[in-house]
């Protein structure tokens, strides 16, 4: 297993920016949230002026077992289908990652079919995961591996430059995932959780808490042992987003957070490793309804509420600029004193 | 003055859109309002693929003789000293274009001290508005010229290939003036809009209020003339603003509004020429309680909600990739059949 030892954020370092931030043109606290984001930033990277250029997006494909219960509203293909989209750069993620000049990876931890293409990394350990409604999801051996991988192909993704970690996902059938390790963690009703997805209907929407529901009840998963959640009633990207959520923390740089599953990951990941979310910022507010459980679980502010609920990293790659005007602020704006502007009377 | 007519947007080419955006390779409708943007610019530009790079930012600076009244935390040397400081690149406002890329224009329409940078254009009216508490801000004569320079100077910009509309201000003293404006036009009382602004403390903001209260029963501006309104109670960087969405809508050309004083000025310019509102897009939520007040009454939900209160145009640039995103969005995402995805079974 990984080690699981996350640093302590610099508080010394987000003091210094707090304060030289009131030095800036502009009245006291009126850049609102941007101030705060530029503080925490300096936290988390040990440095007053951060450098988060470039951003990485970082997308773990797999498929998921649950969906022959019937929970998903598009064919199991369509995961290999949209890793070649990306491949080809025709998928949302390509198009706002080309906007923010992200660098952009794409690792195959666990789709069902062959995936040809040599620009995906094959790190597959098994060809989907298992249908949780009646075994397990994958052996805690296999999580374990998947961490693992996640953590080494985030490190590797990092070495080449990458300064801000967007992490994204594909993979059919991944909502009911989440749901099912949300309410491991959280104890809520999956019924409080779980959404339309990719937009099933009334009917499917009722048979997908039902099978979340049984679920629970089925793997009595352990809401303290994010190992044991995870093999029981999660996904193979989720492991592997928990793994790079834990690199990007080790080497504290920071984590643009997407919508509902990579939220989930972010709670299973500070299950795992504490700390881990004090290098998160969370970039929108998805219109899954479980994201909002998450959220409060995470005790996270979003950046954006734009309805958005695609994932792959997207709410990530549109929230990406916000960040990156926090950091131009402080690195670039005028002193009073540099540009002869008279202070508060 | 101006030709008021504004045409009508396009909706056959939003309705094209709109059916365009359901072949893309993503769950119909999970990007949320970034659809419904990429729909709305393409009605008003008559694009199915709207251009809106380089977006411009026109910021018209001038200065309040409502300041000596006391309402401002700044002495009004700052409205200069800004003027210079945007020249020189330090201002919040430059360093979020240069993020942006950008076109950047500021006007001198009525400062009350020389401004000598060759940089900024000199269009000034008279040096200030006369203190409202006490006699007109300005003569209807001296509004209609204000309005007639933010018109030609917004149609400058945009001829020199300007695609997307950011209107900006500087002018220590303009939220008492707009907070005015906004009472004058939606009879609220001034107490549920008038902010701290730059920073004022408890004492200054009743006194702020109350300079407000007497104004409106001073001068009782006529709720439905745009230009009544101004001449009583207004500034000229707000007719000049006016008279620049007028410009931008009878281009066809998107507007996107920054925060209070320029929402404020979006109202008074749905006042003098309806269905100018049809091409505006707001970029943010202030956190002058009057923002709200403003978006009620023009019936338009901001995208950020982010805290920031500075004006200058600030909260639209840092807002504007989020437009970017939903135009690079239709332009660039691969459809179901191109991509060979399988669609919603």
């Amino acid at each position: 297993m990984i080690d699981l030892q996350i640093p302590s954020v610099h508080k010394n370092v987000g003091e210094s920016a707090a304060n030289y931030i009131e030095t800036l043109t502009k009245p006291s606290g009126s850049l609102g949230r941007l101030e705060q984001i530029a503080i925490d930033l300096a936290k988390m990277t040990g440095n007053e002026f951060p450098n988060i250029t470039p951003p990485g997006i970082l997308v773990f494909a797999a498929d998921h077992g649950i969906v022959n219960e019937g929970v998903s509203a598009y064919p199991q293909d369509v995961t290999k289908q949209m890793v070649t989209n990306m491949v080809d750069g025709g998928a949302a993620i390509n198009v706002f990652g080309r906007q923010i000049g992200a660098e952009f990876r794409i690792v195959d931890i666990g789709v069902v079919t062959d995936v040809s293409e040599k620009e995906v990394i094959n790190r597959k350990i098994r060809q989907s995961t298992g249908n949780f409604a009646v075994e397990l999801a994958m052996t805690k051996e296999e999580v374990e591996k998947a961490v693992q991988i996640g953590f080494e192909e985030a490190t590797l993704f990092m070495e080449s430059g990458v300064k801000c970690l967007i992490i994204g996902e594909v993979g059919i059938g991944n909502t009911t995932a989440s749901s099912a390790v949300l309410a491991a963690i959280t104890g809520a009703d999956p019924a409080s959780i779980v959404g339309f997805g990719t937009g099933i209907s009334k009917e499917q929407h009722e048979n997908k808490i039902a099978v979340v529901q049984k679920a629970i009840a089925f793997h009595q998963p352990n809401s303290k042992d994010a190992i044991d959640i995870l093999s029981k009633v999660g996904g193979l990207e989720m492991a592997a987003m928990v793994g790079a959520m834990i690199a990007a923390a080790q080497k504290q740089t920071p984590i643009l957070l997407d919508g509902f599953i990579s939220t989930v990951s972010a709670c299973v990941a500070k299950l795992l490793a504490p700390g881990v979310e004090n290098y998160m910022t969370l970039s929108h507010q998805s219109a899954e309804p479980g994201h909002l459980v998450a959220i409060q679980h995470l005790q996270i502010e979003p950046l954006l509420n734009l309805n958005m609920r695609l994932g792959e990293g997207t709410g990530a790659a549109v929230a990406y600029p916000i960040l990156l005007s926090a950091v131009n602020m402080i690195k670039e704006m005028a002193t009073f004193a540099s540009a002869n502007v008279a202070e508060k009377t």
